[in-house]
């Protein structure tokens, strides 16, 4: 329980949905990820890094690389990644070969910039898990804790479940 | 990362404090813990308890030895508490003579009804400790999982330090 | 200044968009309006009526008719309209033909399910204005009130503006 | 219904209470009204001056002077007064030697920091009606707008009755 610095890298995704009039439409913007933590009163050191601004769905192999070169390379052991709840899991399996690290990717099915939110709640559970889980990829959503590999999103249902 | 069910045990303290404009005052009412766990998506398990409902420098040895028996006699294995932050330390280490359970205490320092509070991140933080932390008695609050015995609360600053 | 009871009449617009994570995009629901109105406490009688359920721009003739004439035959002289902000002004001109009734549009630049939006403000506003002001047609946006025929949208800037 | 800018002076009271945890107490702070209206993207003139900072029972005869003066010898004709709930009406009384000028009172039952608070939509109507209703002084509170003198606040029950 070291209080080990912690890099949270920011991939876009329904978390940092915003909405604009002049468009009427809802885009991902600047990440409200470091707004979040201030709220939350976080002394424990941490980084935030943006690795990619997009919907999940539009994300990429090369970006999946690019986020996983970007954590392999990170001096942190303790990795928090924001991400869009449609691909999460497949890019929780593309981290996995990294190894020495605890990983955590979250997200939220509401944008953070509502009055009801998962998005904060997410975050700190992906900051405890973070911090005691034995290195590995985790998924932390719906309150509960997954292993890469052993979750997947029920679309219809909104929510992750184990398979 | 069996999803083992999680109880909460709320004591009182900030995060369940309101206000009544009939009394100009802040009371602690019935706890915003299930409205929170309800924003945040939860399908783990769960069930929530009241053993107090007080400031925690309130708390008498008499509550805090209740609270510990209500925990070492439930059946579940992953525990939060909810507490107020000025004795949770002191809680904590009462604790620690239940053994085999996974217990994380937090709270908050702004009420949970704020706009802007510590509250739901805490809650998720300590939802991620329960489930991946070895059985012990925590603390999770200011980002930070701190074990029992090691961490006070630095009360001029309002955050949590190590000893 | 009669307790005069308010009808308020929503037709959607960005005020009551919400997110479907199902969908990954925004749509209009069910109003939220009575919602507001309950953390406002409101104790002036009123009655809430959905005219339409529409973004502005996609308001028909038809449905401004519509409106027009719920309006006219309700019982009440003090009458609220949440509208979509592209096509307020449109609306406000063909409510002009409505003598003896005091009608104020309003509604938001951001959805009413926020943490940050103009939409309680606004429609706070709306209500004052619904007892104070002479019978007539007004917008009520940005802070400021405005007569209908006298008023546009800088959608560029996102506001209200004098003509 | 040109648009005048407005002045809007704060004398304390609920709307703009906090939460200090290194005191376990309520203090009333520097005022949110600027950020409220700002997340109300009031584009109107406007201008915020303090005139005290106390709970609205802790006001004295020479605050009540103190804030007529400053109404009266101010340049704008259209004022938002926010106050404390317990003695609105006092104070609303004593504003009506001003002639002139269009004095709206208001304030709040549950604090604007919280996530549910009648804050903005009261301030909103204050708005709307200090632009509507002829000169005199009005409390506009619980959606409702009453005249100085023909109000009186049911304390039990937490709200503002005609008298």
């Amino acid at each position: 329980m070291d209080p080990q610095p912690i890099l949270v890298v920011t991939t876009g995704g329904t978390i940092d949905k915003a909405y604009f009039d002049a468009l009427s439409e809802y885009q991902i913007r600047e990440s409200v990820i470091a707004k979040l933590l201030q709220i939350a009163n976080v002394t424990l050191p941490f980084r935030v890094e943006e690795s990619s601004r997009k919907d999940s769905l539009d994300m990429t192999d090369e970006d999946r690389e690019q986020l996983r070169e970007r954590i392999a390379r990170a001096p942190e052991t303790h990795v928090v990644v924001t991400h869009g709840t449609d691909t999460m899991t497949q890019s929780a399996e593309v981290l996995q070969s990294i190894s020495g690290k605890t990983i955590v990717l979250t997200g939220a099915l509401a944008p953070a910039r509502f009055a009801e939110s998962d998005a904060p709640f997410n975050l700190g559970m992906a900051f405890g898990v973070a911090q005691s889980a034995a290195p590995g990829v985790y998924i932390a959503m719906n309150g509960q804790v997954f292993r890469a590999g052993e979750v997947r999103k029920d679309r219809a249902q909104g929510r992750f479940v184990p398979i």
